[in-house]
């Protein structure tokens, strides 16, 4: 696409950059922030700017923060008893947001996945023992995805975690709320009634 | 969603400004925006600040321009006789694309359409009237929408333009290429079937 405006031309091929967005949604982006105010798109640049300049990873969990350790992190009122590792920053959010998690977060950024090279030695693991070494800890869930790789890493976490005297725990796997049987794929209905967990009214 | 961050809520916040980009698609862009260099989040930023502070509308044509006459109207080697009304500027880009037309633009801004209360007031007519008082053009060509507010555009500047002698052309309308007749609309079919033209060997 070749525009007689190299303004126009640099800011569509700048936001087609991004992933996900072609040069024809990047020009409707382009035209759309030439109806809002200057202000708006020098916010909009600014807080970019801002977004990359400033922001670290915490130290402690490795989630993005503000500051060295994250607003969780540095959190007292949470449950030191706990600790949920997930495998990316969105993992967290996504935690967060179902409120039904008090404690604390280890990020481990990704899984082991020999195809894509990604082995051990590139993940958070060695600051995750520590932490384990540390004895606050007595539970750590695992709320990773429900992938080959996401179950190598619980495998091989679990392995290293064994001598440690805590409970190791993983996420429960079954049926949506809300999912209709008859749409649910063989495979995880199959081992919904293979893990039948005994019934509680409140549930 | 609750972001642990100020600052990727507020580049996650800004980001879903945008049409057609949620929530998620905002923290998508901004996670993938962490793994550019620093030096490309500045570039995004600078190219939207500059085309928004710098871009003008050609004073002839009513196009998107880097300066007061846009690159297509200060070409003099272009055909001075034909001049070529589209709706807005992505009809400009989607016309050049074709490099089947090698003569001038102006944009409208828009079509007729008391629905959306946009009446000929609205719309860059006088400025048309004028370039055609000057006598030098031959040929107006609409390359506007096949829809009834289009149509309705079009009938109403054919009347203002009858009284000069100059020829006025519509892009021709039928079944697209590549089309096969089974899968095409009963109405352009019929259309196509109405306005026939005489078969030449070359088209």
């Amino acid at each position: 696409m070749e525009f007689s405006s190299k303004l126009l031309q640099s800011a569509v091929d700048d936001i087609a950059q991004l992933p996900g967005i072609g040069k024809r949604t990047a020009l409707r982006l382009a035209l759309h922030i030439l109806k809002l105010p200057k202000s708006a798109t020098n916010q909009l640049a600014n807080s970019l700017i801002d977004f990359r300049e400033k922001i670290k990873f915490c130290e402690s969990c490795n989630n993005l923060s503000d500051s060295i350790i994250c607003d969780i992190c540095s959190n007292d009122k949470r449950e030191k008893e706990t600790l949920c590792v997930v495998q990316d920053i969105r993992d967290v959010i996504a935690v967060e947001n179902t409120q039904q998690f008090k404690g604390y977060y280890h990020v481990l950024g990704g899984v082991i996945s020999p195809i894509d090279g990604v082995g051990p030695q590139d993940l958070k693991i060695d600051s995750l023992i520590e932490k384990v070494k540390k004895g606050e800890i007595k539970e750590i869930i695992f709320a990773l995805s429900s992938t080959m790789e996401a179950e190598t890493t619980i495998f091989y976490l679990h392995k290293l975690l064994l001598k440690y005297k805590i409970v190791i725990s993983v996420i429960a796997k079954g049926i949506s709320v809300g999912d209709e049987l008859e749409y649910t794929d063989e495979i995880t209905l199959g081992r919904s009634i293979m893990k039948r967990v005994p019934y509680e009214s409140s549930t």
